[in-house]
């Protein structure tokens, strides 16, 4: 099975600057010939990661909270349909072999939380998920500053792991 | 429908004030008629809490892990067995009229952000889940030193929900 | 735990018979000192049954399609909300220690699929799941007549399984 | 989002025959520029459509029961690892814009249900799964024979869905 990195973050309108960072690290996954994973939507992280990711010419999975696919990203090229709304968050985490959070809000702590349930190593990119979670992943969560950064962070996790 | 109140925390063993905490906020609960629901597993707050409401002669719902029961609490009346593992934490939080959590980790730390992220609101008893949650919550997110305290803050919150 | 027994059948109108029917099977369930589990829906099987099941006393569990409970029979006293769709049909079979499969489509279709695939046992009541379906219960799927037929093969099929 | 054509079918030995015919059929699909999709299992009618596909040069994912993919088929490309059991079921339905189902057990009955009830277009290549699946798919259920008959039906069937 290819190697996938699940890409979580705010599904909110983003900056100039943080669209930037989740478009390049979008990029910079797809170079390094691992496939995209994101919750698939249509706006923010979701959007700008899959966009960077399918013009640098990688593979773009789209986990949808949908049972028809309506609130896909363009640049998801494979969609996955599960018409179970948050709960698809654990499986986002579940398929991803490393996950890199951007900030976000509620939804985006529920897939790191999730993520660290399961044991999977988690990236956070300039921002602080809180003292708690940090605790909680027991050594499995890592800060990274920049896209670059984070993918170099990524390399080393795949590489201990397998 | 009855009134639902969903008690998430550590699943793992706990020593007695943690213990003595849960059981209380179990059995009151039950005492103001409120179904207990938990995620039913016989170990930590899950059953500390169950055996609480239990004993107080309340109803407790346990939305299981696993697919056949065997990991339930002996003090769950109802067991939901979703055989989903970590994804049905968002079915607690979803059918709980209001989630109270205790300390715990990540699994705690999903299911705060889950019921954040669906709108339920959380009160956060005796511990704190990072300045990240809080703001997620929007407003959401209220504090409780006692189990009474957690109980009178519930009773509040339903009542502005109606 | 309780002993749980699941009612499945057509979510569409009934005509005056089939409406009798249901409501008696889950008179009857309750009777027996069984909680009834159905998908929770304020029409066809799963409203009458679950009428039946509360004027005759007993505890109703619905495990709903939706997040928020919108779509929930009143006479549901306990409401599962999953916000997972027709994934939930899954939970509903392993949720059940038996399942009483009434008339219906496609959906009821899955349901005694999805038992029989996790063991459980089915009762058919006055229909024909096809031959196909037959085959794949393996010894594990029966057939009843009326609603008296049924919660005596319940019975019977309950103790067996103890 | 690609073309993705789901493949459902025993989880069981095949012979020679049953075997050649899911090979082939996960061949053709892959000719055609669309990804195959199954449950991902390295066995049965899963392994072989995959292990089709694959030899064909075609995108293969396999939607997992299980949350680690301890059980794939090592054809499948992208694993979606949902942890959630038969839950997953629905799934994978809903990712696929046609479903072909092979003779199979409860479990591929669960999912031709499933797509039934969520409007997805059937195709049954060679087997009867009973005349109420067949009423309760309202004209969406077809049959073919050979795997060539069969996407040419799926071919059909997504030109008259555009």
């Amino acid at each position: 099975m290819r190697t996938v990195v699940g890409v979580m973050g705010s599904g909110q309108p983003l900056d100039k600057q943080a669209y930037d960072t989740a478009y390049r690290l979008g990029a910079l996954i797809a170079m390094h010939g691992w496939a995209l994973l994101t919750g698939g939507t249509a706006s923010g992280v979701m959007d700008a990661a899959s966009r960077g990711a399918h013009e640098a010419g990688g593979l773009v999975i789209g986990v949808l909270r949908g049972p028809d696919g309506a609130e896909a990203s363009s640049y998801v090229d494979v969609g996955i349909r599960t018409g179970m709304g948050d709960a698809r968050n654990a499986i986002n985490v579940l398929s991803s072999d490393v996950v890199v959070a951007l900030p976000g809000g509620s939804g985006t702590l529920s897939e790191i939380a999730l993520a660290l349930k399961s044991g999977r190593p988690v990236i956070v990119l300039g921002w602080d998920p809180g003292r708690a979670m940090r605790a909680s992943g027991h050594g499995r969560l890592s800060d990274a500053q920049t896209p670059e950064d984070a993918v170099e962070i990524a390399r080393r996790v795949l590489l201990s792991d397998m």
